[in-house]
């Protein structure tokens, strides 16, 4: 029967996942949150996190549990453009009717031009960047943790750490960083290393705050960091736009504070997300199969 | 009786672990070689690296292993001097008669200055520094994995993959670094990142030769990565020295490499390590307490 399926749209961030439940004729029904969805983390984790959102979404629908294996869902997960966690999570098992699963960076390119060519930039936890135009995709970072970026919150939240703990040791420039971090993390010097010994990539993201308080306080070692970042992703920008995609988005979770310290040409340029990385899901859960940007192998699996 | 006692010093860093084996009367008995000692991978894996090397060496001396819980240990491990550390580490149950822990810093300038005053710098997995003068010590670095430093092994490789991935991404300017990193790690771009997701700082110091590779051979992103961590170790020394320090030595894994980049007065205040981190370790285990450095609370915990 028509009104037994469902799609699900899942974005999977390196901080937490998100679903969007929708009715086979497209109705919104519900929505569910889960934890960190980037492998990296452990497979398990990542499947866990998926499959809580999931039953989340159902529950807010007012469904029953035991609809999940009559979910179609599609999923864009952080770090699914690498082979090592593409492979192990396309061949792990799922309790849905189909898993469709890609990248984050692809839904959320779909979801920001409705499925359309366009160019997407995100500085959420991470960095990374893509354009698909003319059915031509050209991607840009989303190497991983603080890999070849500069503009990321996690590489912001480090950043700033490194410049405390510089100030502390008379290597750097004193900053306020120093006793807002202090502040933060229950001390400074060793006790700031102390606190974030083996810490995610999601533990500095959650730092990123603290520097946007600096420099809006003077900071200039604070200052500093954001003009870098914020001139990093003009240079992204700038590449992402050679390839004249009809709209660039910029996206994630430092996007908003990140806007007046952009290049004013650049700021001019972008054009909000007509939708979230979710609804991008849900287009791959209703076609059934990923289609590929061409520049990320073999991305985009059905399973 | 008195041949019954043995003292064993342990070097124990990131990447492996070194024990000497001396009897009461300081003869060199054996050596021994164990895996990465840094509890930051696991408290079991560090107190394992440590076990398997003093077992090596009295294999190598000739001795039963039966001996075990006969020796008295002196072991100064990387990352101890961070409290979520050093209680996991001197709580853990152990084979030994005693074992007398420290952080690797300690005992790399007890061994370095015969256990007299002194600075030293550890350049290699890691970055940090100390300076012992009339009692008083004082640290610099030992904060982890890239934090408040610009100098170790880890550093100079991460930043030579960073600056691979920037070149790749045309962000960057082209280096030499993305062909070599390319030829050592099995692929580029996307593959260059795929080959190090999750690497540990073991993994990345083992890239720093490459830089050297790569500088020597002309390259301006590489030198710039030397001269840049060279000017640290410069400041580093800078610091240390205005302690009054009589002797000032540089040691570690690219200690030896990074000496023609430094500043040619600190080069020349440079003195060679009267003997490794391992016989400054036997100093502890023959005191049997740790003379605790004063700017590194509490560190030099006997149990």
């Amino acid at each position: 029967m028509k009104e037994d399926i469902y799609f699900l749209g899942i974005d999977g961030g390196g901080s937490h996942c998100r679903a969007r439940l929708e009715s086979a004729d497209g109705r919104l029904l519900g929505r569910g949150f889960g934890g960190p969805a980037n492998p990296c983390y452990g497979l398990d984790l990542a499947m866990r996190s998926i499959e809580k959102a999931a039953a989340a979404a159902l529950a807010d629908a007012g469904l029953p549990p035991g609809l999940m294996d009559r979910l179609r869902v599609g999923a864009g997960v952080a770090g699914l453009h690498l082979p090592r966690y593409r492979d192990a999570m396309c061949n792990a098992s799922h309790p849905f009717e189909q898993l469709v699963l890609t990248d984050d960076l692809h839904i959320a390119c779909l979801g920001a031009h409705g499925g359309g060519d366009g160019a997407v930039i995100i500085v959420g936890t991470g960095f990374s960047a893509l354009s698909v135009v003319d059915g031509v995709a050209h991607t840009i970072g989303a190497h991983g943790f603080m890999m070849g970026e500069a503009c990321s919150g996690a590489h912001i939240g480090f950043a700033a750490v490194n410049a405390a703990l510089l100030a502390y040791d008379r290597l750097g420039q004193e900053t306020l960083l120093a006793e807002l971090l202090g502040r933060e993390l229950g001390g400074e010097g060793l006790m700031l290393a102390n606190a974030l010994a083996g810490a995610t990539a999601d533990r500095y993201a959650a730092l990123a705050p603290v520097v946007f308080e600096a420099a809006e306080r003077g900071d200039a070692v604070a200052g500093r960091i954001l003009r870098e970042a914020a001139a990093f992703i003009d240079r992204v920008a700038q590449r992402l736009l050679e390839r004249d995609p009809p709209r660039l988005s910029l996206v994630g979770g430092i996007a908003e504070r990140i806007v007046p310290w952009l290049a004013p040409d650049i700021a001019a340029r972008l054009l909000p997300a007509e939708a979230p990385a979710e609804v991008g899901a849900i287009h791959l859960a209703r076609e059934g199969i990923a289609p590929a940007p061409t520049s990320i192998p073999e991305t985009g699996i059905s399973s």
